[in-house]
């Protein structure tokens, strides 16, 4: 029974049906096809805005590219230190900016306060010989499976607009976010100041597709020419954009997430007194001392060791496609412990 | 009838088929599936030698990663003035090296010759003022639709490993060229002398999937953590991995070829002295003038203006999935002009 | 008798002596001291137009940076090929933009020809999988010691800016150019178009002083950021301004540059039939095969051989503090051979 | 009076006489002249060891070459978040390494401690999808002048060792650190465990000039490559090498450093309780509040506020050329208030 990472999981039947059913004619590539074109009007209709969204086919790729967009070689970007772009992407921001450098605050289960962010951006130098303070870059939800709530967010957008950054927002697991929340996608979007998100629909059911969503057209600049030299322009594009679309308008997105949240949530009442952070998405951290661990694995039960060695800490994640025998078994399981 | 480019081809439906038969399970992700894992042994199979190989989903993201992991950021890349590297990857090759310089070459029908890239290696400078000449990067087939004899390669690389440099092979059509030349894939590779081989199976019938293959495997070095900083190692890896081993233990890989080889022989034929450069893959060049190209598109046909303005140049490129009756009536109409 | 290049020389008094009369007091630093700030009016003076200048080292910093501010990453520099910035800076232009590419043009005496430039930025592509043209980049004087007149600048200008370019010159030997053509700094700068010169001192009499004078004052953007980042931004800015102008108010650049140019034309009459490019600067071509090579070398000259071995070709450059006996035994040992 | 900082002092002059008594004749140029030519055999004779010493004309440039020759683009740089590579280079680390990311950690007095690093390192990831950790970087004086002791430098280097790090030291106040130590210059880099000292001369009597030594000749690598193409390879190298050789042979970097220690020490006990970090090299940093820094000011005391806004905190700098009675008479003022 894994419960190692939701990127463990299989893609949704309809995402691999609709791949079947746009399978024939020679089409345009190149994001000319369209199924591509048709992305800017599903994002708008999501959001309730009019946006510009580009599809990719991972994660690092949607935020170092968006990243890219909006800060300058010589930007800082303002994260958590916890963010995914931080620990996980092998310097991908560093890479596809030219050299930004990332400035680190401690989160909060994961959030950024806005009052640490505030004074952050207020004691960043603004003289030649800093970088300049030029992206605030959220996760929502976030590495501990914690979700901003819309009043956090427009502080923490408004702080960084006032010292003139642009607000990204990594939505790997957005949609875990906007269950959790039960909030329409525009609220903790662009009517809370996010500028560009990153929309992931890889773990929550497609097999490689995310989407750069940009609120504020005017910074789309030059984000195709980035995207095309770092091979990140796919050829045969239809694939891409109608997991994408199937995403979307079958309302997986959101049904997913409802599942995992709530399955997740029922791990995290399980396990008591050991629950680490709230549980607000698919992902659950647990206190367990090593030997609990042990019997967990021992019951065959899969999932990552956490943070600092020795602190006997686990994370558990539930996937789209995870069957709920799993989870009741361990729900069980943690109950005995 | 479109003959603009093999890229706008759908897929292949037993590479479709591959993905639903894979899709349930959580399985391990980034690689560590057991697809991935068994990308090295299908293409040491394949090539008759062990080899490394790893899965990307665009051509572009091949070459640059592969020669991201050949040059130094001050080396320099030779390669024929018409590759796909230096004109339509929009720099990639200068990003993913961190400022590699281009040292370009002209070709006869997009060949290098020998000598040309002999006499370029030996007046290239080594001292510490100019940029290292680090890699030679041969395109096959080439961008003209033709092919390198195993001969020449051996020629070019042996050059190119006198003074150093290392060999890199873009083949995004390397079907193509190994179903024209009718020899084993080793004959064009390893045994010439070649060190990296981009192996495109994107416009032969994939999905979204290339190889960046490792003759010398000591070659490989930082390979991975370039491809996990540029975004390109995809979470669900077993949907790019069972699309390469679909592709090629299925033999889809030559049989396409062969059949898109053998259609474009036809158009060539049928263009007589139009015909511009042998037609040794599925691309055929013809010098039509402008008002034999308005005919043929009025008649439905559709393709590139190739070239220089005002030289009256077309490209037609047939993808696996034309259906003959397209190519019949491109032969007829190209007959009766 | 040393010919080898205007680096070998050394600095002049005047500038040496300038040095000793500012090194007193604690002043700010990083271009805040009072001679930095007298740049812009100084170099405003000279070019009889209001202008922005900075101070740099080196050649290779001043013409990397004016590129990185003009090129994006994904951009295209044209230039010759022969052109310093291609074939003696270790690859500077790609390191300092991030990636852009060089497109190169051959030359007649080392300049760009109007008709080619126009020919090439014609043919450029404009669509998303190229590199963008984004900067024409011409040497003046050339690495031949040729020099462009103000027509053809104002040609080659005019194409570039149709196109959307922008235009940098490479000025390490501008004073040589302007002391051939006799004519104003200006006329062959921003009258001519151009919108970014890097304007040499060091091999003409300074220790290490170049300028980046922008005639176009909306391009220098970001500019100061980059030569921070790239650690050109010296603390005790005070040395490398003074240089500047006291190289500036003497006249010095002038008087140097008017000497070796005339230097070197008595070399170029003296070679009579041997001369490989017309005499505009402090540079002299020949062609004199391998005999003649040594017997030079035998009486004591020094230059360097040049160009593809086995065509017997040697360069001579005269530098601002050449002994004029050094010339006139260069001019009978010639007259002899 | 001017305490702002070092960097706004004069040049020695015995470093300008210096320049005076080189500047004749030819010489060859890019560090072929006989003077860069020693620079390895002086260094060797300060270090007692054989190093390999570049000159340099900024500590920003000497510390971005150092680290790009230490750590791959993917790489991590562990260094104390108050160093000037993370605070004061406007990302020059980034853009020289081509993306490589800051792993930031607390100082005490400006120092890291042996338990903190020793615990980072631990717990830095070692997957593919983190940076790798690839040097840890000390800056000897640190921006707090303050000191390393020789064995914390060998605690930290060990450490670093043991994780597969390299180890730079950034030395832009080398001096004071040796003259507050004093001890031998080898035992707080070399035998400590340094691998890579930038070695400041420019703050401490020279006018631009730094060397980089490398105590581990094997790493030298490409350095020389990465300098040339950051346009860092100066021409008339001779100036900028004489400089270093003069400073060291006339023991002038420790005489200097000596002083302006000694003058800091002065302000350090006329400060008493305001005082906020040991005076270990020339700098001093004190507790004030706003109203007795107005006061200095109108007395006539040039100085930078310090540290986060409110806290009223304040930095002087002794330069080497600073007059005593001016040191006087800031002790007087201290001593009043």
């Amino acid at each position: 029974m894994r419960f190692l990472s939701d990127n463990t999981a299989s893609a949704c039947p309809e995402i691999l049906a609709a791949l079947g059913q746009i399978n024939h004619g020679r089409v345009p590539p190149y994001g000319e096809d369209e199924w591509s074109m048709r992305l800017d009007r599903a994002f708008s209709d999501l959001f309730g805005t009019e946006v510009r969204a580009f599809a990719v086919t991972t994660g690092s790729a949607a935020n170092a590219l968006a990243l890219a967009t909006l800060s300058p070689p010589y930007g800082a970007i303002f994260a958590c230190e916890d963010a995914h772009i931080v620990t996980d992407e092998c310097g991908a921001p560093g890479f596809f900016t030219g050299g930004a450098q990332l400035a680190l605050l401690p989160g909060e289960h994961g959030r950024l306060t806005p009052e640490r962010v505030r004074a952050a951006l207020a004691a960043h130098p603004t003289h030649l010989h800093s970088v300049r303070a030029a992206v605030l870059s959220l996760t929502q939800a976030t590495e501990y499976g914690t979700a901003y709530r819309r009043k956090d967010l427009t502080q923490l957008a408004e702080s960084a607009h006032e010292h003139g950054l642009r607000v990204h927002m990594d939505g790997a697991r957005f949609a875990n976010a906007v269950a959790f929340l039960n909030c329409h996608p525009g609220d903790i979007t662009w009517r809370a100041g996010i500028d560009v998100l990153s929309f992931g629909a890889t773990k929550n059911g497609a097999l490689a597709a995310e989407a750069v969503v940009f609120f504020d057209r005017s910074l789309v600049k030059d984000f195709e020419a980035h995207r095309k030299r770092a091979g990140h322009l796919l050829s045969k594009s239809r694939y891409t954009a109608v997991q994408l679309l199937t995403y979307l308008e079958s309302e997986l997105w959101l049904r997913n997430a409802e599942r995992t949240n709530h399955l997740a949530q029922r791990i995290g009442r399980a396990a008591g007194a050991a629950l680490l952070h709230p549980v607000e998405a698919n992902e659950v951290f647990l206190r367990l001392g090593s030997e609990r661990r042990q019997q967990l694995r021992a019951a065959g039960f899969e999932f990552y060791d956490w943070g600092p060695e020795g602190r006997g800490e686990a994370r558990f994640v539930v996937s789209w496609d995870q069957p709920e025998p799993d989870v009741q078994a361990l729900c069980q399981a943690l109950g005995r412990l």
